[in-house]
């Protein structure tokens, strides 16, 4: 039996350049694993975290979180066979041939979806799925404010509030090109954070009440501004800290009068049951969204797996709409 | 007809010394109101900062925010008649002979429990079963770090906590005296805050877990350690701030990490229509606990109402054990 395979490790903690797509052994199963032969695989910020070893899947150096492809060994469970197309998130090892998917967190892929788009699914949606509905209960008709619009998980949430909650949807971002997409996904306001203060127009969009949930993937540099663009009641979900992650003057007071929700949240490290759970209820709500078409993979650049370095540093020049996707199988037509 | 009473308001903004008992209009219903005869009205922190000036019952200038008394005119109300004995959350108004309560929110007196000790049981209940089960979810055996056990609040959430949810309970305090009465009413593990670092006593309790709900009255000076006290998705309500309003220092990846829900919360400023269905589900899940004598409300001292500065002046030495109560009527044994 052939065990070997490639996969993308980090040789040592560091830039892109450490990241190497080399000869290593295929995945061991679990009992609750299906084998996946990989055809896509989507970058996530946290894999730049995992290679500068700022955060580790303990027991996996592969980097990566997320795929789609085609079952090899569906390894006895009966929901699934051998040839089906599923996505889904992983215990790490994405970036490789074969991987191992915990079998009650694969999806299954809608028809007309390649795995490229597919690929492009998992991580993005369901982060935007859990931070607005899990965390910030974001209801029909409320306003949310969506930093980093044109991010993966910035289009991903436009979306999924207007389709879903017929939201007003206020959307941030640092270029005209970024912002003219944000309204094409359907984005009722947006600002240009370099060029207006976008606290004054998320209140002069809302009739000086605020937005009911905020998606914060900027920390620090964003908090008196998200304070002063939140209602009453509002929920505030903190995603990731790309404008710092120290405060240094929290009120909270401030946060009492206004009875402000602030919740910290990381998908990835959270537990497998979680993964499924979270899984299993998007497939049932938004699956029939993306089947019909009415809400989309966005995709900014694939790059072949052997471009995995480029592709991290087209991360990392921040300049993407949308997903950036590693192809590891196929050249993204015989699907 | 007569239309004075005697009530409480502050002749300037400032110290206790403000506070006179005088002459004015009996208040003016409208149609959702009951008017209440006062027999009692309890003391709150809301009310000092509203004799300072810093908040403002702007339709109302009489101090006062929950009383217990008897209708006096049911206002066509056809669930409430002249004589019923209620208790209830008041826009203000509440150190007075007469008030007018909203109906949807007046609560029916369990029977074997008087006036004095019935105005001590809304805005502590009320505010303790909000954040504990409203905001912080606190589920069946859980753990629960309350902050200022022998607070009014702190007496009716360690008896809800564990009469309720039979849930693990550490409360803080700052004098032996205080801890012993936490222990009485139930309290698993005491925390002399003075004497020992309680977050590192609450990782020995927890077997370095954490808890999984933190009742914040202290704020700034306990940021740090209620953080490194919080257990993964634990949630973290922010109802006071005793110890100061203003952290210095916010790590929002700590946050992320741990995944921590940090609301404020303040009961006094919610809508009538919020305070009344807190008030009927209340009564409706605790209201048994209260009649079977198995919840108590937790009085410290009785003033009467011509004693309002020292009552107010009590609280303000802090040295109270549950509530501080004023008697507008009668001499407590006549109920």
């Amino acid at each position: 039996m052939y065990t070997k395979m490639k996969g993308v490790i980090a040789k040592n903690p560091g830039s892109a350049e450490q990241l190497t797509y080399t000869e290593m052994p295929k995945p061991q199963l679990t009992a609750d694993d299906l084998l996946i032969e990989v055809h896509a695989a989507a970058v996530n910020r946290t894999d730049i975290l995992n290679r500068e070893g700022k955060m580790g899947y303990v027991e996996n150096p592969i980097i990566g979180v997320e795929v789609a492809g085609v079952v090899v060994d569906a390894n006895q469970h009966a929901d699934f066979q051998i040839g089906d197309r599923v996505m889904g998130l992983v215990n790490g090892g994405a970036y490789a041939e074969y991987v191992a998917l915990p079998e009650d967190r694969a999806m299954r892929i809608p028809q007309q979806v390649t795995f490229e788009q597919a690929t492009a699914i998992p991580e993005v949606f369901l982060t935007a799925y859990q931070t607005m509905y899990w965390i910030g209960h974001l209801a029909e008709h409320e306003t949310i404010l969506i930093h980093a619009g044109a991010s993966g998980v910035g289009t991903a949430a436009i979306q999924l509030a207007k389709q879903f909650s017929q939201a007003t949807v206020i959307a941030t971002a640092g270029s005209e090109r970024k912002l003219d997409f944000c309204r094409e996904l359907g984005a009722d306001v947006t600002i240009n954070y370099k060029e207006q203060a976008f606290d004054e127009e998320v209140l002069q969009a809302t009739d000086d009440q605020g937005a009911d949930v905020i998606l914060d993937f900027v920390g620090a540099s964003y908090w008196e501004k998200n304070l002063a663009s939140i209602t009453t009641d509002g929920r505030w979900v903190v995603i990731g800290v790309l404008g710092g992650s120290t405060v240094k003057h929290v009120n909270l007071m401030q946060l009492m009068m206004k009875r402000v929700q602030v919740t910290g949240t990381l998908l990835t490290p959270r537990s497998d049951a979680y993964k499924a759970a979270l899984s299993k209820e998007f497939m049932e709500q938004v699956g029939p969204f993306i089947e019909a078409a009415q809400i989309h993979p966005i995709i900014d650049t694939v790059f072949p797996i052997e471009e995995v370095q480029q592709a991290h540093e087209h991360m990392e020049a921040n300049q993407n709409i949308g997903k950036i996707v590693l192809r590891v199988k196929g050249d993204g037509t015989d699907e």
